[in-house]
């Protein structure tokens, strides 16, 4: 099969492997978007007069087709063929000959990407959201039950005064609800047609755009195409930051959960099925898990870092670098997702220890209440504190 | 001056600069909101009983009176006393004796920070805002006037396709309308109040935070003091973000116009007065005000990324380290508000070059509009491609 | 198989995936290296007593057969093994029952981890050593047969003063001698033997560490248990500093290529099997393959950041966290392998055009040359320059 | 006072405000480099006859002049002066008269930059190698009072096996002597003179810049003029590197110490005059000066990233982005610098509460030498370890 730019030379073997990279893999989670933006292409090209009724409808039963073999894991690309783009136009040309050589007029490559792209990322964050409101309800579920056990809060790593569960808890819900709000502005960005834009400078043909954002299901149509190219790897960005605000969350509860299950503590515990052991030291249960949701943020803070530099210092218009930030998103779901689903897990579990969360509720918590009993008696707030402060 | 902490020993003179750093000089923009916040706040201990109305008005009067003696430039914070908020109550108590002391009473230095620092937040987002709105009419106006010029459209830094001023300046304005989504976005994120959360777990007194929220114009009360504590330096993250997308746009349209404005293309001009020279090369006229608009942009998502690793791996509660989340968001609005001047001064001034860019439009920029010639024909569009592909 | 660290319950099965991560992938690279110091720890164990003759050969003889099954591609890790280290160890204990069993007396699996990863790393940034060594042949040749062309140099994007093909790449080829000077320094530092440090606190056994160590090849012994795990994570970052300097000017390298080969300069030429096409433009040959090149570099950064913010703020001795930086430096080694395999391609198809640039030398490249010629007969250097930079 | 590259026309306020920066502020610590830097090159203009003795004599003693008022900090750089170099050369031309005008012969504010910038570079890595080398004696001292104590090992932040004091901070000391060899490469890779090679493409004068080399004290010449631009950046990367390198290190001791030092633990304890307190509860007692040492890390991690992203995609020759890297390494040593101080500080009064060591002592951290008096006996290993494993 020839690529879809095939002008009858072959590429130089090492630039070729070079220049294709791991799409052929990555590409794998697209077939079925691009298959479906495919499809509403075809429809409105058939729309508009440039393919007939039964054209379109030989194009769409074969892009069924694609997405019914790509369910049975028995749609694959080949290297050779670069991306998932080639593959699926080869197959149509295969299947349908001339037919199949028609299904790209009126667009390019860089706005059949994107489409399938943003089908994809819309996908994703709302699965996204979901897990999201799962996680809050197993914290709610978790803070409902173990609530009102008391414990101590800390400042500087040093006792402060009295928290609790339902404080502590409650603090990871509303901050996963404004997360919601960054999900949510991620998606409406992206939730705009880039199909029919082609290469950035538009199509010499009277596409019926409005059509093909409506069949999508995108909420509008995104007129520049200048700004089309320009936005890819920028709304990635967003999309990124979005995720990284829901991971940071959970490097936050890791970390006070690796704190606090220490023995030293044992406010918490999680349950063995949890744990891991050492290789060496018998006596050990590790929380490996948490330590590694707690480093997955790093992971896509890194990741989000990569696609903010990649699209600096460039001109504007399609730039091959862009390339490069498909994968950092595809993994910036990935990893969210797996960390969501075991944060939601980790709550359904996670076992309080009244007691060792009662002993530690030490007078010196208490210092605090004790310069307000004075404030109350009158005496001003400093002159109370200072007072106080001389006992410890 | 006491520190608020006081207790009766001395910090080691090196352990104290190295844990003020250069706060003194930050905190300079913070006086007026947290004279404000203090007002609002000493009004509402008026409310609930624990100040006398008299000793409102008092503490509300030095309160203005720091502000005015901030707008003269003569209030100053001397480096024992740590920020700005040990200088107001250091003022306060030297003006009005005990009743000072009492301005702290049911507030900890942490949710006073938070407040002043937010409404700091609330009003800078709201100036850069207004720069993004003039900075689009300021590219509305230049693309009203250079609008109609064709130029060529680059893919890969090569020829694609005719663009034109109209179509790169408006990818701009939509770029720079997206933004204002997420500028809006971060205003509602922060527009939460914390005051009356104290350090993290509350305050042993019944304060009325709804109106101290209220005086303060902000949207809503933040309820969970914990999560007031886990939101600093993550909301600082938002912000920064939306900053950095801005700067985005300013980077790639510094880097469109340094290439294009090269007088090997020649497309773009910019007037003598906005060109710097070179000590040796006497026949310089360098873009430096672009290359450092481009420039800033690494500066500040290095500022993002600064707060983005400096808040993990902590636990729940304030920790000291997020002191340093300040600066970088201090300076992410200095930058971004400098960016936009001069992009929105640059809009004025720019020159196209009508012939240089009428004398760019060479024939392979046609090569697609001859493929969809031939479509238009009835040849299926891929093998119309490689019937023109032959000829390039 | 059970996992080294087997205690008779079983893992949550959402828990133990997310722990596992792709390990099972990248280990295979190890697994000779894992062999390699296995069948040196045996002979140790031998050498002071706790294996006799006939069991170190038994050891020794199946390691050399999982080298074998591996180069065959028929020695695989299974999910639930977690890593090369169990598969490796269940492999010997089925086929060598107890004495299977024995092969980790005397280590744990952090220090096993660690001397795979070192001795892997060791050979890898030779190769890359190499590797940059043959980029310097490469460009030498290339500036041999080209260097006496002249062509524009460039400050601030705008023609300065001539410079020419031997100065262009002669500064790389300067530039990577310093390169390597990085790259043998993260050699030293990673050159030393982890081996028999176990999980950073010892073991209580009087093990033959110089012996290993020689084995093994290293330059000396890593001295410090707790440093050596400490270093975990530390010394990736050193290593990923080389090859990202390396990719830096890669990155240069190729942003000079796309500029200087844009047929608006025309210096450059990259022959057609370089270049890949639109697929919508017929007319187009993009240079995506320096494009990919200077994109790859933020891959590199990118994941160096994810190793330094990673390390930190966690105490020391092993974190699970550090887990995660096998992962970036295995793929910085690969995208540096690439970068210069491609680098050296380059240089050797790379195309001249030398009326192009002789066309380029306009006299406004004299400007300076003329400043000096009035320096020479006495003028005052700024004097000189205000004269003649009166003419442009 | 005229810029370096005056031409009779006013930059835009704007513009020449946004240009200029805050390097009148950064270049202060410049100016006596400068002057070393312009004195050897005024003995060379001397030496090749570009300049009589007499003059020679003149330039000298005016830029040991500006030295003294410098150190007496009676030297300001004017802001429409730019930055340290015009104010230099503008001292001379007023002090001087045309003489002033020949200083700049046979240079570039380009090299001139970078020679002082080396000059200063060189002085201030040196600087951190002895402060490495103090606090290495710091901990030194620490380890022999305090090294037999015996304490918990952790790995997981769960105990692992019995570690020491001596264990622990042997462990740092190994790391800064590896630092050291860091912070040389760093140094070894600047001590190159740029001195001569003007904008970045020679001059057209014979200089002898072996003189300059040496009369600053540089190992070498930097031969290759497009090396030195395309250097500039890049060489800051790596002493960045190494900085941030020894700042990892801090972070983790204060990482530990964090931790350790809890009243929870309490292996270590902080004099109160490390201690900073809380404005609303009397009984605390931070470790901020801990907190701060190890939220350091993070801005200078930050600060590399900068100078990393910003060097990027640039074509070769200077590009006015680069300037924007002089801050981000001053401010990394001032970092540096201040960290290591506060460091060596730290180990002198640092505390080892040897009872709260001991207690924490419990049986569990046994487990291993356990399984290993089994090895002992015959048992192999993994059994061993199962045996044991069964009773935690």
């Amino acid at each position: 099969m020839k690529k879809l730019w095939d002008k009858g030379y072959e590429l130089n073997s090492v630039v070729e492997s070079f220049t294709v990279g791991n799409d052929v893999v990555l590409d794998q989670a697209l077939i079925p978007y691009d298959c479906r933006a495919s499809i509403a292409h075809a429809r409105m090209l058939g729309k508009i007069g440039l393919l007939t009724a039964e054209e379109v409808e030989k194009l769409t039963g074969a892009l069924e087709t694609i997405i019914q073999l790509h369910r049975q894991e028995k749609f694959t690309i080949r290297p050779e063929q670069e991306d998932c783009h080639t593959a699926i136009e080869s197959f149509l040309t295969e299947k349908l000959g001339k037919l199949g050589m028609k299904i790209h007029t009126g667009r390019s490559r860089n706005d059949q990407v994107l489409t399938a792209l943003r089908l994809f990322y819309k996908d994703q964050l709302t699965v996204c959201d979901k897990q999201v409101e799962a996680l809050i309800k197993s914290i709610s579920a978790f803070t409902e039950k173990e609530g009102a056990t008391v414990f101590p809060g800390y400042t500087h790593m040093r006792k402060a005064m009295p928290s609790s569960i339902a404080l502590w808890g409650r603090a990871f819900i509303d901050s996963m609800e404004d997360n919601r709000k960054l999900l949510r502005l991620a998606l409406e960005l992206i939730d705009q047609s880039p199909l029919g834009t082609g290469a950035g400078y538009g199509v010499p043909l009277e596409l019926d755009r409005e059509y093909t954002a409506k069949e999508l299901g995108f909420a509008r149509v995104q007129e520049n195409p200048v700004y089309v190219q320009n936005s890819r790897g920028k709304l990635e960005i967003t999309i990124l930051h979005a995720l990284s605000q829901v991971m940071l969350d959970l490097n936050r509860i890791a970390s006070d959960l690796i704190l606090f299950s220490m023995p030293e503590f044992g406010f918490f515990e999680l349950p063995d099925e949890f744990c891991t052991g050492s290789s060496i030291m018998p006596q050990k249960k590790n929380p490996d898990v948490l330590e590694l949701l707690r480093a997955r943020y790093h992971v896509i803070i890194a990741l989000e870092s990569q696609v903010k530099t990649q699209v600096s210092n460039l001109i504007s218009g399609y730039n091959r670098d862009i390339q490069l930030t498909k994968e950092p998103v595809m993994k910036g779901f990935d990893i969210t997702r797996a960390g969501l689903e075991v944060a939601e897990l980790l709550f359904r579990h996670l076992v309080v220890n009244r007691e060792r969360c009662e002993e530690a509720l030490t007078d010196d918590l208490l210092a605090t209440e004790r310069v307000y009993a004075l404030v109350r008696q009158g005496v001003p707030f400093r002159e109370a504190y200072q007072r106080i402060a001389k006992e410890y």
